[in-house]
């Protein structure tokens, strides 16, 4: 199925499909899998469970939140993130924002849902390093506090890798961050953008940006899209794009060579530095390589600056959450 | 002053002050000094301040919540913490709620206020680890969320070491937590406290704890107090108190060698591991410590479970607090 989306991407980026009618605004509610319905008792656990250090790493110290923070713009603003040990990670952290959006997760896209992903990082070495789900689980059973919030959200105070991941990814449906200049000026409000950034909007669909980038989301219709698609030495040099084979990493077949989930655009503005491996600092340089490499164009200064303008009209409303408050862990031991 | 304080305790250690009197609730306002009174808007600001990673530590990956978590106890649950480059601190980190309510900052009481304080770690090499003040408040400058924040608060835009501290201050004296079982017991609900939390109390009262451990956060009449007291070779073995020599490495006077500030017992039960290097794991083997090192008692089994019992009815109410939206960082560059 990946092979005939990545098709369809390669043609929409021929400029053969209108890209006019794929401006959406994102809907304010996120679906969700028929075996994990949203609830307010799960948002809530997965909120508390998303912030926890204590629990999921190995050290105490690092949560969902340490790299994918939502006070800022679902992301840590670094190049790489840090986990266990201060070992960087090798790629960029992608923003949990609109998260559930993603027609699939991680860079390479190796994850189907956000209930898969959110199972990765917890025993990833070089992330938040337990040895396993077990060891997860047994973290948490002595502790009331998530004991009566599982029973809460799921009927019964087990708590599983399974029921662990699903509050996880119900709390991060609630991610959305809708009413930016964008989505108010595609539901009627026309004086939403500036003259600039309606200028920067109509260049991204005539380039073809939008073949990849359109709908909702900014991510699709595509799933997947090869990055970069031209040979460019000089942005190479810089930037060492392919020293990462992206999903071919996953599924070790050569075409799938620095093929890559296509990411989200929204609160691009609020997610720098850019890229797989957070290598460009700016937006006008990622609008730049990205026009040249995928694209073949080479924009003008002022062409860059309506495009950066327009995607700055991507910014959402943020919505304002209750901080959580974590249970209490009990002293259990016997001394 | 100092000096005339730690006598003042020693005579209370000595048992010549009642303790009786000295029960009492927690207030729910803090008293701000009279160039920082409280405001909404610097409350609001000294949150994000408090919580934002990016902009006080050198690697962007630190803020005052990374050691003083407010989910949790106010701290972060390690025996040490972990500041720039991965280096461990020297200290436990002492609870953020109540702190207001401490006569000094630092185990080794170096700071007089909460203003002070909050300007310690952001220059401190082996925490936050920023050059200067300076450079903190050039990486201020630039954004707008933040120079209306400072605005709001102070009147006008200028950012400082001043008012970047004082907001923190603002923000951390609503970090009360009244109402626990203690406070309700203690303002005429006789059934807050159970048989063996009431034991407990008494049990403190009669061995002398309350000569330092006393009033509203439990930590006063004095201000210092030499720990431990008495020489242990036991303790000393597995726990190495006396490596660090507290106030004297401040003061660099003999006199001071192993004075500390007196901490508060506001919900020690939630603040493990405890004492000033973060040695002891369990607020029983605290308790059999203190009784022994302080005081020269051995404790039985049973008036350790009941100071323990006692001591887990002082963990209060933690107000629900609104999770802080940080202000977006524009691009400055040129690229």
């Amino acid at each position: 199925m990946f092979k005939i989306r990545s098709l369809i991407t390669a043609l929409a980026l021929a400029g053969s499909v209108s890209a006019a009618s794929a401006w959406e605004a994102l809907p304010t509610a996120a679906p969700a899998p028929e075996d994990n319905p949203t609830t307010d008792a799960k948002v809530e656990l997965g909120q508390m469970l998303f912030h926890d250090p204590r629990l999921m790493s190995v050290n105490g110290r690092i949560s969902c939140s340490s790299c994918h923070n939502t006070m800022i713009g679902g992301d840590d603003t670094l190049t790489t993130s840090f986990g266990h040990n201060n070992q960087a990670g090798g790629r960029n952290a992608p923003t949990v924002w609109n998260a559930a959006f993603n027609k699939v997760q991680f860079w390479d896209g190796r994850a189907a849902s956000l209930e898969e992903q959110a199972a990765g990082p917890v025993i990833n070495p070089i992330e938040m390093g337990m040895k396993s789900w077990d060891e997860v689980v047994a973290r948490f059973k002595p502790i009331e506090g998530y004991r009566k919030a599982f029973e809460k959200a799921f009927g019964d105070a087990t708590i599983s890798q399974d029921t662990v991941t699903k509050a996880i990814a119900a709390y991060e449906r609630t991610l959305i961050t809708p009413n930016s200049a964008y989505d108010k000026y595609v539901s009627g409000d026309k004086s939403a953008l500036t003259e600039q950034q309606v200028r920067g909007m109509n260049k991204m669909a005539e380039l073809g940006c939008t073949g990849c980038h359109s709908g909702p989301a900014f991510n699709g219709p595509g799933v997947f899209q090869k990055f970069p698609v031209m040979e460019n030495g000089y942005f190479e040099a810089q930037y060492h794009f392919k020293k990462d084979k992206g999903r071919a990493e996953v599924t070790k077949k050569t075409e799938d060579e620095h093929f890559w989930k296509v990411p989200t655009l929204r609160n691009i503005a609020f997610t720098a530095p850019y890229f797989h491996n957070g290598s460009v600092k700016t937006l006008r340089e990622a609008v730049k390589i990205m026009a040249k490499v995928q694209l073949g164009k080479d924009l003008s200064k002022d062409e860059i600056a309506d495009i950066v303008a327009f995607l700055n009209g991507l910014t959402g409303e943020f919505p304002r959450q209750k901080m959580p408050l974590l249970p209490m862990i009990p002293d259990v031991s016997q001394n």
